[in-house]
């Protein structure tokens, strides 16, 4: 295998997630037809988009699976909204369900592979094609007749990793430390490897991140990576077929302790060259621009893995924030400068996807694939590096997350914030989201050096729902990585909510 | 150099740290003998204790340096307590402080080099002597006139890491950034060097743990590893005069994500070879079982270097909890059997001094130096596993700490316990402290097996300070290494500030 090149292994560049639905839901409606279906690649081509990764399914395929449900199983595609599939949504549910359920349905009917055409369209546009398989997708648990459960699933409550209550989607997981849930999945690789003409095969162990029975994740964690050493065998099957290798990819949690501690040993699959992808990631509720990007390189040293940090598309501050928003241009530029600063080989966009289901301004996802991937390209613009938090821990474990962060009259609070490369030149700001304090006359300094008060005017979102106060930082106080924004309310206290450095 | 064997390189055992004051504060008054001084070696004879790790200064020196003030500079032994150079302490810190200088000073005017002499005498008693030196001891920086402070110290406050602000002691410790005060502190290791011929030499970063101005820890990262080069070059140019070679350690912060924010490249150090004995550590106000022992041991994959666990004396469930207790025998045992099953080299004692400084009941002192080195001597004995919390991170450092953890009715918490080994045989008990609530009807379960609740009697200290529920957790529902425990407030909620896992 040696001999064969393993594409994209060079370092920088975007890989981009697209998931098993948004593709049908939309295009409104309309039947799809073999441009529309080629259209949706072009507009990656020329970016700086390497991997073009498909998800293909959830609990169900959105192709014509033969050893999983596809998403139309028990579809009457001339029944009404309200047939046994969709009963037991809303009658707003159960149209948008039906979108996904009707086109993935008629495509298949048209003769139209959607995930072959489109591997082989992005070969033609010098993209990498993979296949990403959601590994433990819960979405809707809540609703045990949701149209989107296998009947796998809905037949085995046994095979469950919490059958002794339901607190959240989480608990209704499938258990892999059970052969016959480990067995299930393989069934798909290996339809899967079998079926299409991938680069490479990612296991996204982050959708959503939670395999094994509190407590149990130790052994979970050597069959894991047992279930990875059966995968990768099964590529390695596939591989004089293909002609090419055949990558492995993962996604995990973004900190070596959690990921260990969910079960994800990452670390061993890299070292025993089970994997050669790695994407570290949060699962959903924010994008984490703060991830450990040294450890994982020291822990990865001597692998061929290139590693990939995960964005999702949804910024908050603190667990607690609502309404939830969505990260901007800048905010996206902050995240992947500082951490392609730290050495990430990859920037992975999830959720990123075309249309009204990506970042507020439509324009602007054009320009994230054409900035984002690349320090060259995303200096000298306006970036902002927001403080956020992990959002996946494993059970048990003890959650650091820095907001928000009350604040007594005369106390300090310190925030660091990692911006990449220190600018050159233009302006820098350090703004504040505080509740129930004025912090005009606060003290707030950069790495030691004074910040002056200039305005509370609430800056472009995302922003934090509290009052915001702005401060000049002094550009040559800047470093580059982390950067400490320390705070005395001086005049009051009050709870710090959202702390950011601006620079533009 | 390779010729050379490096005393104590094989895993299992003790490292044992005696600060340098404890000798001299503890022995009341008396005019020490050279009988004194071997004795207090012996009694370390013939247990599991491996490393002798001989503490010589804190600002000052404790023994009759050329290069820095030794703790009896400014002393007039024949004057009264209030003599200028203890004339800022209360009348009763006068004599306590008069304890330390005057026995120091006494012992070197009666010719007895205590350092020179128990590096001898361990030897004797096949006992591996090292040198620590505390990097930046700032005890009672709140007090600039107290006599444990260096002249150096109280001239320069220009070489402050903090010049901006007072909030506690870290603030007026040494700035490493600074070329003047690196130099200050090589003086003394070249002294060292010359004067003593030790096994190794540590240098404890973790008295106190922060050595630059916030926000400039990248560089300082850079700049203690240089220092960390020049110290090993150093012991370099004394090892053909000494016929041996001569190890280099370092004290570090519990967590590799920490100790790097802090400036201590750790794995740098240890990848470069600069470095063969690592402790990771908490710095005081509790013990930490629960040390990130798995990253550690990846990151250091390939080096020669010795792991230490450091153990300090302190147990503390949460950083509010008060009064502070001690650790008892149990604790101890839980603490080394966690850490050495997954898989760290030593146990380092750090504040297990002895006389009435140590642990409460002084003949557990004992076994502890017979026990805590090894799982086997650890077998079959009853030992407690309380979660606490790690007490050092970096300056803006976002903090995981597991509790107090608010809890209302119907509502679910996890906790995880490293416990070490599964036991084969004995009883085991889930404890929780818990405010404001009668816990005694909520669902405890142990890696998802059901306990029931037993009594609310207080365990033996230490113990938290709420009252405490205990429930029999079944013991073949135990597991190696991380427990799960799940708490569900079935019967109104509370504040649980305790969670222990006891073996018996």
């Amino acid at each position: 295998m040696a001999a064969m090149a393993a594409p994209g292994a060079a370092a920088g560049g975007l890989s981009f997630n697209e998931d098993s639905s948004h593709f049908f839901t939309s295009r409104n409606g309309k039947r799809l037809t073999l441009q529309d279906v080629d259209g949706w690649v072009e507009q990656y081509a020329g970016t700086q988009v390497r991997e073009l990764i498909l998800n293909v399914n959830a609990m169900r395929t959105s192709y014509a699976s033969k050893v999983w449900d596809p998403i139309w199983h028990g579809y009457d595609p001339n029944g009404p909204d309200d047939q046994p599939l969709m009963a037991s949504l809303t009658p707003e549910g159960r149209k948008s369900a039906r979108k996904w359920i009707h086109a993935a349905w008629q495509l298949n009917e048209d003769g139209i592979d959607l995930y072959a055409r489109w591997i082989a369209q992005a070969r033609k546009h010098k993209l990498s094609p993979w296949v990403s398989m959601r590994m433990n997708d819960i979405h809707n648990v809540d609703d045990e007749k949701a149209y989107i459960h296998s009947e796998f699933w809905r037949s085995h409550p046994e095979y469950r990793r919490v059958p002794y209550r339901f607190a959240g989607w989480p608990d209704r997981a499938f258990d892999y430390g059970r052969r016959e849930v480990r067995e299930y999945h393989l069934k798909l690789v290996r339809e899967l490897a079998e079926r299409y003409d991938f680069d490479g095969l990612e296991l996204d162990w982050m959708r959503f991140g939670y395999h094994f029975r509190p407590g149990h994740e130790r052994e979970g964690a050597e069959l894991l990576t047992e279930f990875t050493a059966e995968v990768r065998r099964i590529l390695d099957g596939q591989q004089k077929k293909r002609g090419h290798r055949i990558r492995l990819g993962a996604r995990v949690a973004s900190r070596p302790e959690s990921a260990l501690g969910l079960g994800m040993d990452a670390v061993t699959w890299a070292q025993r060259g089970l994997v050669d992808f790695l994407v570290i990631t949060p699962f959903w509720a924010t994008i984490e621009p703060d991830m450990p990007v040294e450890q994982w390189k020291a822990l990865l040293k001597g692998t061929n893995v290139t590693l990939a940090a995960g964005l999702e598309l949804l910024l908050r501050a603190h667990p607690g924030e609502k309404p939830y928003q969505k990260n901007s241009l800048e905010t996206v530029r902050g995240a992947a400068a500082a951490l392609l600063d730290r050495g990430v080989d990859r920037v992975y966009l999830f959720n990123y996807m075309d249309s009204e289901t990506a970042i507020d301004q439509v324009a602007d996802n054009a320009r994230i694939l054409r900035e984002a991937g690349s320090l060259a390209t995303l200096a000298g613009k306006p970036r902002r590096h927001v403080v956020t938090y992990a959002d996946t821990w494993a059970p048990g474990e003890a959650q650091a997350i820095a907001l928000p962060q009350s604040i007594a009259k005369g106390q300090w609070r310190a925030f660091r914030v990692p911006i990449g490369p220190a600018p050159g030149a233009g302006k820098a700001e350090v703004r504040l989201g505080v509740e129930s304090a004025d912090a005009r006359d606060w003290k707030v300094l950069v790495n030691g050096e004074p910040c002056a008060f200039v305005s509370d005017r609430k800056p472009e979102k995302p922003h934090s729902p509290a009052p915001m106060f702005c401060f000049t930082a002094p550009l040559a106080a800047l470093r580059r990585g982390y950067n400490a924004v320390e705070i005395e309310a001086t005049a009051g206290g009050g709870r710090i909510v959202w702390v950011e450095l601006a620079l533009g």
